[in-house]
Parts: structure tokens; sequence; C-alpha cells
């Protein structure tokens, strides 16, 4: 009987994250809040049509203060007094930089940090009223191990700077949320998601959006208290014919 | 006979280092480029009377792109044909949350990251084609260890939660910068300067500005290929009558 709200739910991760979550039996995962900037769009209408008591779009920009705030009550509204239990912060933007990272423009990477930093911070900040009144307590940053300081030598020449550093500065607003609210019962974490075959992470990624989203939403539906604060990784492991350009491996990343 | 350019160099940290880097014979440091917002200060008006062949006050403000470009061309011209050695991307910024990081205001997130991050990488990347010409080529950036995810658990509910995520997200641009020029035969690397008794540091600090950035100078002097892409930290031992809050023991911090 959980409440979830998903960022970015109109494509990639987060749409499939949707979908994942609404296969499960209602007594498991009661209502999704779809939250994307476009809601109009094929995918999550059909999810309408399919699960109309269940999903809910709610029209929001991440790096609009204001409509996140107006999000946030439309949500309130609509559960009439109960809590949300699970928030899933996914909108993210990637962005490549020709060149090195001398070439990487100031307005490229204050869009990304805009985005993906700033957004998860006024996403979360503006859900916490109704957070606090959820049963769950949950809070998962969608984040990636590219951002991690153990993977920065064997990503040295990537041209994903911005993208780099802001998942860095995530994974630190994740780990001092989760300080803050460890006492107040919250799991707060972040999740690497794996390459996987998105329109941002292309074609050549390791896994396809399924079986990476399937593994993100175990990681979500098993998390708890002793997880706050963590960096978790999926878990799929190499098979005859498979040859991942990282691993997959299910344990904790170093940040 | 190296040159030096510091920015925020009108006050705290980046005075004393222009101070102390001036106290130096100008065998050693020909030339120190003051960059602030505002050089028309005492204290720089101060340092141009006392040493007027060496060091050249530049106006600029590191938030504002053109202001820096500009600051480039002028330091260029100054520079006749010769490169710049040494830069320190000393300019930044704190400021406190009143609370938890619930009420974190998007806005300052903003503009903490705006001035530590993407002020860093403005300076960096229009002085980058004087450092190529340059003999040294020695990039450094004033960070600080609360950045670090090593001390997050100890920090875990100091009220700035902004500074210290612009500082963990600073620390990955300086690694990042670190790794795409190690081949290039340059020394891009972090400092942290310890709690220093400035205005931003303010009295309760651990350690007056003289002392500490008598160690970030020394730090600065001898750091060479081998420190790229590392975090130092000063060396203060502890003697009888000191407490500090953090450790100063010269040795590199984990990022």
């Amino acid at each position: 009987m959980a409440t979830y709200l998903i960022t970015g739910a109109s494509r990639g991760i987060g749409l499939e994250l949707t979908k994942q979550l609404l296969e499960l039996p209602a007594s498991k995962v009661s209502t999704v809040f779809a939250v994307a900037r476009n809601v109009e769009s094929d995918a999550i209408r059909q999810l309408v049509k399919e699960y109309p008591d269940r999903i809910y779009p709610v029209s929001a920009s991440v790096d609009d203060t204001a409509s996140v705030q107006e999000a946030a009550e439309t949500v309130k509204t609509k559960l009439s007094g109960h809590g949300l239990d699970v928030l899933v912060n996914n909108a993210g933007i990637a962005g490549l930089t020709p060149g090195s990272i001398k070439d990487m423009e100031p307005d490229q990477l204050a869009q990304i940090l805009d985005v993906n930093v700033i957004g998860t911070q006024r996403v979360t900040s503006a859900f916490m009223p109704l957070l606090e009144q959820g049963t769950q307590k949950k809070i998962i940053n969608m984040s990636s191990g590219l951002g991690s300081f153990a993977y920065a030598t064997r990503t040295a020449t990537m041209p994903t700077d911005a993208y780099i550093i802001s998942k860095t500065a995530l994974n630190m607003l994740t780990l001092r949320w989760a300080n803050w609210y460890s006492d107040a019962g919250f799991t707060i974490l972040a999740i690497s998601p794996g390459w996987l075959k998105t329109d941002m992470g292309n074609e050549q990624a390791d896994l396809s959006v399924e079986v990476g989203v399937a593994e993100v939403k175990r990681l979500i539906l098993e998390s708890g208290r002793e997880q706050n604060g963590k960096f978790l990784n999926i878990n799929v492991p190499e098979t005859e014919g498979t040859n991942y350009q990282f691993e997959y491996d299910g344990k904790g990343i170093p940040w």
C-alpha cells in the first residue's frame, strides 16, 4: 500500500521504473505520482489507460522551484491526509563537452548542476512534509558510478565532465540528507542504475533499460534503514557473451 | 622568477597569500596578479605601494565570464609573451543554512556553486593558454577538508551544506583537470588550508590566517608532478595548549 513519486517519469529509467512499479500488485504499490515536464506523452497516456486508479501524472520541471512547489500541493491534495512513502529523484540531464575539460562551458556546467543537483534539492525539500507523514520515509537519488572518485582514473578522458561533477555533488547532497535525517527514521541513499540503453545512455551501453531498472526496483524495495547514506550498485553478473564496461556486482560503490 | 595569479586576493586567505608570496625574493616570485572584485581596497593599495613592480591588481568577478576573460586579456598584455606559471583559484564564498538541509534554498546552493565551482572553471579555462606557456604549469584549487566524504559523519549537522557540496564538486573538478592535463606536464591539485580565522572562518577557527597560509604557500612551492591530482593538507602539529577541531597532519586527504 505504498505511495511513490518519481521525477523524470516520462522517459528512460523513470518511465520504465514507473511501469515496473505499477506491474506490482496494488497491495504493494498503491499509487505512483509520475512527475515530468511533459506528462502528455504517449507512454504516460498508455499507463494512465492501463492503471487509471494508480498512476497520477503531475507536470513539473525540477529546475523551476515554483512548479515543484505547485506539484507538492497537487500531490498533497490527492493524498488527502496520507503521506508519501517513497520519493525517487530520477530526473536528470547529461551533455557532452567537445574537446577537453578546458572547453566545458560555464553555462553547460551551470545547467547540469541546476537540474541534477539543485533540482534534487528543490524536489526533496518540497516533498519532505509529505514524506515525514509517510510510513517508509525513503528517498532514492538516481546517481551514477561515474560520479565516484574511485572511477576517476578510468573515466579520465570521457567527455562528460559536467555530468560527472554533477553526480559527485549529488552524492554529497545525498549523504548530507541521510546524515541529517538518520535519527528521524529516514532511509536516504543513492543508486547507480548502471549504463543503460536509454536515449541518454545510448546503444553502446552495457544493459537494457528493463534489466537495469528491474535491479533498481529491487534495491528500492529491499533497502531499509541499514542502507541509509549508502551508494548502491545493481547486481547483474557477467555471463558468456557479455563484456560490460563497468561492474555490476551488487556491492556498495565508494563515494 | 615565477609569475603567480591569485583570485579572491583582496581579503582573507587570498590577501595573506599574496603578501607572503611578495615577501619572497623576486628571484623566486617575480610577479603576483592579484585578482578581486574590488582591487581598490586599502590592503591592496598598501601592497602596491610596497611592491610597485611586482603586484598587479586586476579587477574581475569569478561569477562573471566576460570579466574573467577580460582579466585574461589584461594579464596576457602585461606578460607580453611570457607565460603564467602558477594559478591559485582561491576566490570562494560560504553561507549558513538556518535549520536543516531541508531549508537550504535552491538560490543559495546555486550561488555558492556558481562562485566556488563554476568560477574556478571560468578562471582556469580563461588562463589555460597562458599557463600552457608557463614553465611550472601549476594550478592550485583552494578547497576544504569539509568537502571530503571521509569527513561527512563528523560534519553531519554543520549548517554549511551548500558550502560543503560546492567543495566536493570542486574536488571532482580538480581531479578531472588533473587527469586531463597530466600528460601535458601540469600539476593540478587541491589544498585544504585548514580552518582559519578569516571573516569567513570566524574567531572560533583553529589557526591564524598567517599560520595556515604559510603552510599553503609551502605546499604550493614544494608541490611537483607527483602531487598532480592530490588533495593536500597543511602540517601544523598540535602543541601544548592547542585543541584543534580538525587534523593538520600534512598527509593527503581522502576525497
